[in-house]
């Protein structure tokens, strides 16, 4: 049976110390994904503790994802964790067709004019840029993200206020730090894996809350107490809605009245394709606990670990004194600045709407005979109802043995989703040319003939 | 007075709430340096808590460094906090001969190699750089890191256990997460400041844990249970310690015994200047529960964001699990595959070590009228004993005023370290050239005169 060394002196509580040995050793293998777990009663016999102190390690470790309780059977490590990072490769046949989302085409990549000025920085032999430097990053840098913001998504950042970072995993992580991990961090259910997987592995608990309208639901937030709310309202990961102004309003007078923060995840607001556009949340009005976040990967390339967030004055000296130096490579960021100083970001992104707008009717158009298509303006992926002609569970199965990679609605919910997210599938339209989407969606036809 | 929302029904302790509230106030400046904190009856009543729950977080707070108690006085918020970075200026005088630690010297970076390798992988277009890669760093790199642990210091190192990360700061994170922070992590007492401030910003207890001989002291291991100890075994910070083999046995027991985790840092173990020098950690036989970890900042700078972490075998499932991209650019990790393999970093290293001999010996010279120098064979700064000849609190706001900066070796204990402690000043001398060093050592013989 799993054992562990309970230390009753100690003023970490035994239930905590009960869940993080049972989280570590479900992490390191020691309890393989399906193994049953002893019974309530069994395991407090067997460590000498009481019930109640395994049931709220059970507890918490059912609400995070780790284990799942199966009717009149017992409790049972899940097969997919929260911590897991995505698999680098989900079918048995090679993928020949990649529609996961999150990808970026890197042959777009503006290579030329990135390597010209990578090579100016180098020939500057600036020796400032070996040092250690701010740990925000290169106050110059930061006054051009600024400038950005403000031209892209008119917020009126300061550069002060800006953080760079070497991707957002490693800006989160500063942020649960900073603001106390003490705090119960909701989520959006659906929604993404990556923010929950970030957030348990910095020791945070979390809330999966659900959408209502397309947006978290405002409700759900105050009944549970949560004390951070990391959303996505430019685009919601993964249903692709927009929140509107009301929903945003809404979401700010909660942060307001309880004192929580938000953390507004603005990934993909770059690529909007019809309609007009709510501002980011970080740009309203008493916006002082919105934490906005953005990342260069999806701009530019994911190889480059180039993030970024806009933290509200009152965290900023907080931030310079938990660190000494910014996780940027100091060549890296004078090449950044470089680049958006000469127009050549927001030059790179105009010609990427164009080409992503191409890909998107060209995925429309191949998806007609498939389902029902849903796209709501922005974003790099759209959605497709599917119908009910085929079993749902062997949707993903058998395009993977096509050569097509993509996923469900339902693979991005920890609640129960409802049988009708079974049959919405993802479809993300960076990663391929318009032949290939065209390609790749009659290869679907064929697999779920 | 201090308030703060705490929630009873909350599955985390009121004393856990408490402690993060108060915690955060200090680091967000709401409780500045030098705040008297309410009495813990005061408190308590307030707050309608317990006393107990106001002391074990006043405890807490105590014990990390955040609170001192004065005596017949009350409780204060201490003016240099855990998580502080180090202060950019510390004199009030410009900053003209800088004897910190921890610096490296920006003008005999290799450049010229490079620039010119980093050219070379932007001129091959290398699209496979631009993606997400693998979490651990490109393996090729990795097994570049591992030929030259193998060579440099005779640790039989595997790729498939070697990390690479954006700074140590990033990977010592990741490593807490790795290994669960609920564990009490000792650290050594006067030691590093950035380890305990990485800690605590993760969540993590840490008890300062005395020295022995120059090493931490295991004694006091077994009596604290810590479950991870942070060591320097080649070169104690700040002492300059080696620690001896017969430590070495008995931490590794310890570990083994208790299954705790040794965090082996390695910093500066490649400038041994007289002696043979002990096998670090992570070489010896059964040492399956030591992570090794060393940067690339100190030999070759500090704004290459380049570190790395030698995992046991166990650990390696976990780490993958838990991350999806690596933290460091594509382009920078290719640099520096082609860097090693070309034998540059060893050049570079070898070629470094005798500027800083020679720099040592110019130090050692000039500190003969300064006190008593000392100096343990390996590393980047020295130890002078200054006697008593004038108060210890001048010594450091004298040498500001001459233009110098360094610190004594009482400035990096948390607790009492004695009086002798205060008269021993670190001499850094990485960051100058010997003749800017006898300079500095003529200016501080005017400051103390």
């Amino acid at each position: 049976m799993f054992t562990c060394e309970l230390n009753p002196a100690s003023r970490v509580t035994l239930y905590d110390q009960l869940y993080e040995a049972l989280r570590i050793q479900i992490l390191q293998g020691g309890l393989p994904a399906g193994t049953r777990l002893p019974s309530k009663r069994e395991l407090a016999a067997h460590l000498s503790v009481s019930t109640a102190t395994v049931e709220a390690a059970y507890g918490r470790l059912t609400d995070e994802g780790y284990c799942e309780s199966r009717p009149r059977s017992g409790m049972y490590v899940c097969a997919q964790l929260p911590d897991d990072a995505p698999p680098a490769q989900r079918g048995a046949a090679p993928i020949r067709w990649d529609f996961s989302t999150g990808t970026a085409d890197a042959g777009q990549f503006p290579y030329a004019a990135w390597a010209r000025l990578m090579r100016e920085v180098l020939s500057e032999q600036n020796t400032s840029l070996l040092r250690s430097g701010d740990p925000q990053g290169d106050e110059a840098l930061r006054v051009q993200i600024a400038g950005m913001l403000r031209r892209m998504r008119g917020i009126e950042a300061k550069a002060e206020n800006i953080v760079l970072g070497a991707g957002t995993e490693v800006l989160t992580a500063a942020l649960v730090a900073l603001i106390g991990r003490e705090r119960l961090f909701a989520v959006e259910d659906p929604g993404y894996s990556r923010i929950r997987r970030v957030l348990v592995t910095c020791g945070a608990r979390i809330s999966p809350t659900p959408l209502s309208g397309g947006a978290i639901d405002v409700r759900a937030l105050y009944l549970s107490g949560a004390g951070a709310a990391c959303v996505t309202p430019s685009h919601q990961f993964p249903t692709g809605h927009e929140m509107d102004i009301d929903r945003r309003a809404a979401l700010l007078r909660w942060a307001r009245e309880t004192g929580a923060y938000i953390l507004e995840d603005d990934y993909d607001s770059e690529f909007r394709f019809f309609g007009r556009g709510v501002p980011a949340l970080a740009a309203m009005d008493g916006a002082e606990q919105v934490v906005y976040m953005n990342t260069f990967s999806r701009t530019l390339a994911p190889g480059l670990r180039l993030s970024f967030m806009l933290l509200p004055d009152a965290l900023v000296p907080a931030y310079r004194k938990m660190h000494a130096s910014c996780s940027v490579s100091g060549f890296e960021q004078e090449t950044l600045r470089k680049f958006i100083a000469g127009g050549h970001l927001e030059r790179h992104i105009a010609r990427m709407r164009v080409i992503y707008r191409g890909r998107l009717q060209a995925m429309e158009k191949a998806a007609a005979p498939l389902g029902t298509f849903a796209y709501h303006g922005t974003g790099l992926h759209a959605l497709l109802d599917v119908g009910g002609h085929m079993p749902a569970g062997e949707l993903i199965p058998r395009a993977a043995q096509e050569g097509v990679r993509l996923s469900r609605l339902c693979d991005h919910s920890v609640m129960s989703p409802g049988q009708q997210a079974e049959r919405v599938v993802l479809l993300g339209f960076a990663g391929m040319d318009e032949a290939a989407i065209a390609e790749g969606m009659a290869q679907l036809q064929r697999a779920w003939r």
